[in-house]
């Protein structure tokens, strides 16, 4: 099934909004084995009757974001109605809920709204209890060449429960009883680069039919996506768990925050973080998770040196000696922040953030992260991530928190020091 | 001047990326004075051809993102070199930068990176100081009917700088030198809602000829931007710094944490945090900054209660009496963290994230802030932000940010709780 996506909207294109209902609906149709052929933003206005002629031919599904709120510049529905030569009429039961919405809220019923209780004849109208403008599915219509339409709200807390629980639903049953939705899962994956991945993957999955394979790298992590039948996914997944059952972080979406989380929670063990140059987003990330305060009792920022001695017990002749970017000095605060904190793990980091304060030793880029641990002791290394500020932070975060991971599952921690594959 | 948008990348249209290039443009360019008239997503490969020309006699500037890579997929350069008829030269000078490039990194060159050396005749190379793929300016050629193309590399990272320094710049120029861009100000206001500041304004602003108004709400920010010819522009500017003198935190674009940091730097002040519901992102977010060793020694993050009286002396009986999320308890924490730190002011707060953890007195969302000042004392309010977990944390630390940039600049700290409008 072709797909093609139009998102009207002049507050998107000046800018003033980005543009995520995209992303969503690429995420969404991606599970039922669906993908989006071209994504199209126009503003608000008379164009949108110029692109749907054009899209007509080439998609059998469009889905038509915004344009069906109650002001002069929202004219999908009227538009849509006139291409496919359908009279608009009142629904009562919408006229209805519209008004009993704006009772319910002490708002005035502006007169304005009563067009959103327009329906094309023909069309099934998809219910919005989040806001007023319900949403409508126009079938496709051979005679007229038109795809099966799906006009749909633009806010995002309006279209998102719309898409699915009342559009998915529709397009899977569109593909047909046969056609059952395909299997997929996805690995996030730390410690093996995008294209080391795929060299290893690729020459044992390629040969599995009815098998796609999906990457996306991000800041040092990457997703592999698997979709496709259910017994070749399963066949691959299982070859993917062998292959790299030390770097999966989850079989899921799962940010690395969480898997952390949750895997302290089950060891009923706890984690304090000591954190120079990442300046409290190791903290940061592990707080984002709810339940965090359960296994996070305190985290210590110590930007200067003389927070890392007072706080941590950092002695200042490691300073003059080793300079506070160095592996004694992580791995004192570790320890200094493990007794201190009285957790079972400690994470410890410092390094150069940039974009000044680098040296030919030690260049912006450069930082030392250690895990102390209760029972295992201390690992640190020194690693490289030569990137702009806040791109250096997370990975750093990554790196640490997946060096918690690995000691959390019982697996050994990485002997080599990481480096940015790609230059920046 | 007609201008589209083209962005290829399958990641962007799978939902993997979200698509932050499209707002960049529509920012950037509202600047002087132009508009995206549509902006159009495709997959990697072949359908690049058929988009350019469709849109060709549309438009008189074209920004093409992505496809300029080294891998097969990435064909922008060669598809564009045909449609226009020119041949594909080495240019030895950028073959030379990417190979330095990668010696500097100690990497491997990959022979596949050379295609990215590859100017076509006529093209305008657009230096890429970021990454390997220069982009490329063609100029509009009536003959053909193209408009003028810019091919831009796709990482946000890269893609950014060049527009900046490079693109923005020769579409000023194309625009002709009578056509002088508007005049444009950004003003960066906190604590003033978006429906507040439009009411106010418009009944004085409205009057203005050859001035437009836009705005952005973002979690409790508001950006206001006045555009239009420069005498309009100085006008409403003066205005606007009259009626809201306290509540601008910029004039610009920048970040209140940088705005923080400058203030504090420029006084020679510094600043420590203590952290319970925000989890360390007051702190991080201030070391987002470059320099801000400078003005931020260190932070505390005390998420368990025994954390806030180890570190900080909060007499362990508040918590009975009053319960973690209390004034009593931000005030002890705000306090502490000044004597402990030794630093000027402290910001400290204690609130309730959610999902869960709400009571009926104090639902989640409720949030103490407190801000104590070696000068001027401490200054504690109660403020209710019901959303999700992370925009709770980001509303709650521009809030925390916003304190003490008013009180840096002299002005008085609100005594009113501050409260979401819409609820969540």
């Amino acid at each position: 099934m072709r797909i093609e996506v139009v998102n009207t909207g002049t507050e998107l294109l000046l800018g003033k909004v980005v543009n995520t209902h995209a992303a969503y609906f690429g995420n969404e149709l991606f599970k039922i084995g669906l993908r989006v052929q071209r994504q199209t933003t126009i503003p608000d206005g008379a164009e949108i009757r110029t692109v749907l002629a054009e899209a007509f031919p080439r998609c059998d599904a469009m889905l038509v974001t915004g344009g069906l709120g109650p002001t002069s510049d929202d004219i999908t529905r009227e538009v849509v109605a006139e291409m496919l030569g359908r009279e608009l009429r009142l629904d009562e039961g919408i006229l209805a809920t519209i008004r009993e919405m704006f009772r319910l809220r002490g708002l005035r019923q502006n007169p304005s709204n009563d067009r959103q209780a327009m329906v094309p004849e023909g069309a099934v109208v998809l219910d919005n209890p989040h806001g007023t403008a319900p949403g409508l599915h126009l079938p496709a219509d051979p005679a007229l060449g038109s795809p099966h339409l799906f006009l749909l709200p633009g806010p995002p807390r309006e279209l998102k429960p719309m898409f699915a629980e009342l559009v998915l639903p529709a397009l899977v049953q569109l593909l047909g009883e046969d056609a059952t939705p395909p299997a997929w899962r996805n690995f996030r994956i730390y410690g093996v680069g995008e294209s080391s991945l795929a060299s290893s993957l690729e020459p044992v999955l390629g040969g599995i039919e009815g098998l796609e394979l999906g990457y996306c790298a991000r800041l040092g992590e990457v997703d592999l996506r698997l979709i496709g039948e259910p017994g070749p996914v399963d066949a691959a997944a299982k070859i993917v768990r062998r292959k790299f059952s030390e770097e999966i972080v989850a079989e899921s979406e799962a940010p690395i925050g969480e898997v952390v989380v949750g895997l302290l929670a089950a060891a009923g063990e706890t984690v304090a973080t000591a954190e120079s140059c990442t300046g409290g987003l190791v903290a940061s990330t592990l707080t984002d998770v709810p339940g965090s305060s359960a296994v996070f009792p305190r985290g210590y920022v110590v930007y200067s040196n003389g927070a890392k001695s007072e706080l941590l017990g950092v002695p200042p002749d490691l300073f003059e000696e080793f300079g506070a970017v160095s592996e004694p000095v992580a791995r004192a605060m570790a320890m200094g922040c493990l007794a201190r904190s009285g957790a079972d793990h400690a994470i410890a980091v410092t390094g150069i953030a940039g974009p000044d304060g680098g040296t030919d030793e030690k260049p912006v880029g450069t930082v030392y992260v250690a895990l102390a641990s209760r029972r295992e002791g201390v690992h640190c290394r020194r690693h490289f991530f030569p990137s702009d500020r806040l791109s250096f932070k997370q990975r750093v975060v990554r790196l640490a928190l997946d060096l918690l991971r690995r000691r959390l599952r019982g697996f050994p921690l990485p002997e080599k020091e990481r480096k940015m594959r790609k230059p920046v």
